[in-house]
């Protein structure tokens, strides 16, 4: 099932999107908190009744979550070929250069930075001049838990999303800690939808990136270094995990600065990201 | 002026304490959002009108702000004695190991890890057996802001406070990116107050911290790598700064991990942390 955040006559609204009719059958829901928890204000509770099926190309999709509670949790280097690339770009400043990581490498990115499909991706060049892209497979938790068992660690997955993980290489490695380089503004582009837990196979699941039509990253799930339940087991060792809280599980190879020279993002391009099963994610790029 | 969120009477309420005749002066307000606001609900307004004066040992006091908005971005290696001592340690995952940082190092703790003065320090053994003190002297942001040239950053500033930075040293290495050990819970107590941004001395305010009595931290905000308004500018490179926001700017020399052994935190100890002008905060330290 793919639940979505849309835009329709003025107002925020949830529904469950039919991709076959083109449609989305609106939610009877109160919209208070949606501007923020979006989908996510349906975890945990029954779906609520039914009302208007609308023509997809009537409603305007917004990040299925657009505000998280807290910052999204995002994993580095967890694909074997792009911690390679990565380890040679010369932006390295994670702990175990070049090597395989021999645990999660776990950073944040602002709420704030969440962008809806379509919503442009922002380029100031006084303030970035190496921006890239990165297609991320990205969990959606369902209930709270801490020191989860990877064993049971798929129960607490609610849904799951597509991120692009844009960054600011050179913002990236300036600052040691990835915090700034990942959150710049703008530079979280969430979406199209959340499809739930049941209907994805994270074990053979193609993650594919375009940038204007030129396919860079073409790998699968089943590629992952540290897997879904591997990740949750990590960050929930000591910290208490929370409905609605996101993470986005890492970038295959392909990115713009594995080429020679970087292929970075300039205003004009797009940039698509598709996971099999998810959608499709489309975003602009754009200067100030 | 002093700003303190506290419980008394079954409900949370804002005031302002006079530590001279040992009170808290009562805002007549409602206490809707005080319990992730805090004392961040006051920025931008007047001040409410006083209700009760209360004597400060009749009523219990909350962290200053107990649900920040998003993240609290943090600081590392911003005193050269505690980057020598750090870069010794073994548990350095930044870039530039030993070395002056040449940009603030900025990473994020998790909005619930935030804990009040008195509330304990909670250590798991079998998720960390290094667990560390960090005493910092902590901005809180008061108007939104991006691309703030640090000559006017100063103006950005709402208040301080202190967070006592708990980190386990090991996850934090482990990890490589710091997020996972500087998020367990009860690893961000803040506190005791709020002081607004006029009464304090950027260039001259002493940083001092206690673990049972022991001095182990004694040092002056005047000594830090990157200022406050140098710390601002980076962060808001690129990034919105929202008000609320909580910048932790780093912690001194002193800290366990300098030590030969390194003297972490065990269950029993007590860590004080003293910020002149601003207060003390005092935390135990308990076993789950």
């Amino acid at each position: 099932m793919k639940l979505a955040l849309f835009a329709w006559q003025d107002g925020l609204h949830v529904g469950r999107i039919d991709e076959g009719r083109g449609v989305v059958e609106r939610f009877d829901v109160a919209s208070e908190n949606l501007a923020n928890d979006g989908v996510a204000s349906l975890i945990g509770g029954d779906l609520p009744p039914l009302a208007e099926t609308l023509p997809l190309d009537e409603v305007s999709l917004q990040a299925p979550i657009p505000r998280p509670r807290r910052n999204v949790f995002c994993v580095g280097k967890n694909y074997h070929e792009h911690a390679q690339e990565f380890a040679s770009s010369g932006f390295d400043s994670s702990a175990a250069k070049g090597a395989v990581p021999e645990a999660p490498i776990v950073f944040s990115k602002l709420p704030e930075s969440v962008a809806a499909a379509g919503a442009p991706i922002r380029i100031d060049p006084a303030v970035s001049t190496a921006i890239d892209y990165e297609a991320e497979l990205t969990v959606i938790i369902g209930k709270a838990g801490r020191n989860i068992p990877a064993a049971e660690a798929l129960s607490y997955v609610w849904g799951y999303t597509i991120v692009n993980d844009v960054t600011a290489r050179d913002l990236q490695g300036l600052h040691s800690q990835w915090l700034i380089g990942k959150s710049q503004d703008s530079f979280c582009p969430m979406g199209p939808w959340v499809v739930t837990a049941d209907a994805l196979d994270l074990s053979d699941t193609a993650v594919r990136c375009w940038v204007n039509g030129d396919l860079r990253q073409d790998s699968n799930t089943g590629l992952l270094i540290f897997d879904v339940p591997t990740i949750i087991a990590a960050i929930s060792n000591g910290i208490t995990l929370q409905p609605g809280d996101v993470i986005a599980t890492g970038t295959p190879a392909g990115v713009g600065i594995g080429f020679t020279p970087p292929k970075y993002l300039t205003p004009g391009d797009r940039v698509k990201v598709e996971i099999a099963g998810i959608g499709s994610l489309e975003n602009p790029v754009e200067a100030y």
